[in-house]
């Protein structure tokens, strides 16, 4: 197809898909004369994923390039390229390792993650920011002396294990492993606000079935 | 305790928790002399509160006073004062009214929200916050042509109920309903980034068990 039709289509104006084009967030077309390009599904796919990281994200371009090069780079193993597209994505803060309550916090979630099982987790550790920001989190209960109770924390977990099996459920629909990774970050993006939604209006549900209103 | 001794207590700075009095985030000691007052365990937690929603949350000083007030309002019922309390935090965007998808995702939040049988969510319908994010969530997905499967919603929904579940059953552990709100709040401000870390850690992990590193 050709641009006006990519845009129309997708629903972007013309003059951003070229911004695009510039910036390398998305593939040129194939190119036809000198002057027009050939797009196809995989463009209006991208697009998609290029409004959810910038316009709803609000990802710097760079940052939104970064993730974008991991989803495309299928030298890696699945996991791999899963996690690399995960992590450019932004984070919680990594932990003050100055503060005397991060080594507390480390060890706790070393505790639960023995607990819960996950050895991939261990065995990246604190490589991965999503591992970072846990230990941070943690460590800022600690430090505002809330309870960070490792029965609790574990219990959170399991439901999350049944969340991200849903997640890839999801994802496996997808035909090829790029538009895999590329669900998983959309997902990331778009259904984390979605979920905690959901949980706050699951805690008034719950309050009101004990309580009343 | 003396003024001193609170902020050793709480490890905020006295000219900090003396901000704090004056802002009306933090309830006066019981005066003692013309220059001394006396604080107590109260104190303690309210301050504890404080600083997770200003310095963990960034809540202006206005927002932080109206949770605060709701907290603190024993003329509500339970789950109303939880309601308001949640409902002061920063929320997801408003749904635009004026987009086309925004009727469709409304009405595809009342699918889910039968289906589920949330009848309390149903009933607060768009007064909520957290109902008009969620809304607002949906219709960025339809806008952007990410699915909205229903099912899938539904479960992960579900699993939100059983996180709210261990959130009231941790709540619960708090003698007075005071506490029990302060908690609930806190658990906003500070578990939601751990539950999202959480989520993405186990989809690595799920990852590696489908498909290896």
């Amino acid at each position: 197809m050709r641009l006006s039709e990519l845009s129309e289509k997708s629903g972007v104006k013309t003059a951003t898909i070229k911004y695009y084009l510039r910036e390398g967030l998305l593939h040129p077309g194939r190119r036809i004369t000198a002057t027009q390009a050939d797009y196809d599904e995989r463009h209006v796919r991208r697009l998609r994923l290029v409004r959810a990281l910038i316009q709803v994200g609000r990802l710097p371009v760079a940052t939104a390039r970064e993730v974008l090069s991991h989803i495309d780079d299928d030298s890696l193993g699945r996991t791999i390229r899963l996690g690399a597209a995960l992590w450019s994505l932004p984070h919680g803060p990594d932990p003050d390792e100055e503060a005397p309550e991060t080594a507390t916090a480390r060890a706790e979630v070393e505790r639960l993650l023995d607990r819960i099982g996950w050895a991939t987790s261990q065995e990246i550790g604190s490589l991965s920011p999503t591992y970072r920001a846990l230990v941070s989190s943690v460590a800022t209960l600690i430090r505002l002396g809330y309870p960070c109770d490792i029965d609790y924390l574990a219990e959170q977990a399991g439901l999350m294990h049944q969340v991200a099996v849903q997640d890839l459920d999801m994802m496996e629909t997808h035909p090829t492993e790029s538009e895999q990774v590329e669900m998983a970050v959309a997902s990331a993006v778009l259904y984390e606000p979605l979920l905690m939604s959901l949980r706050r209006m699951a805690q008034e549900e719950e309050s009101a079935r004990r309580y009343g209103l």
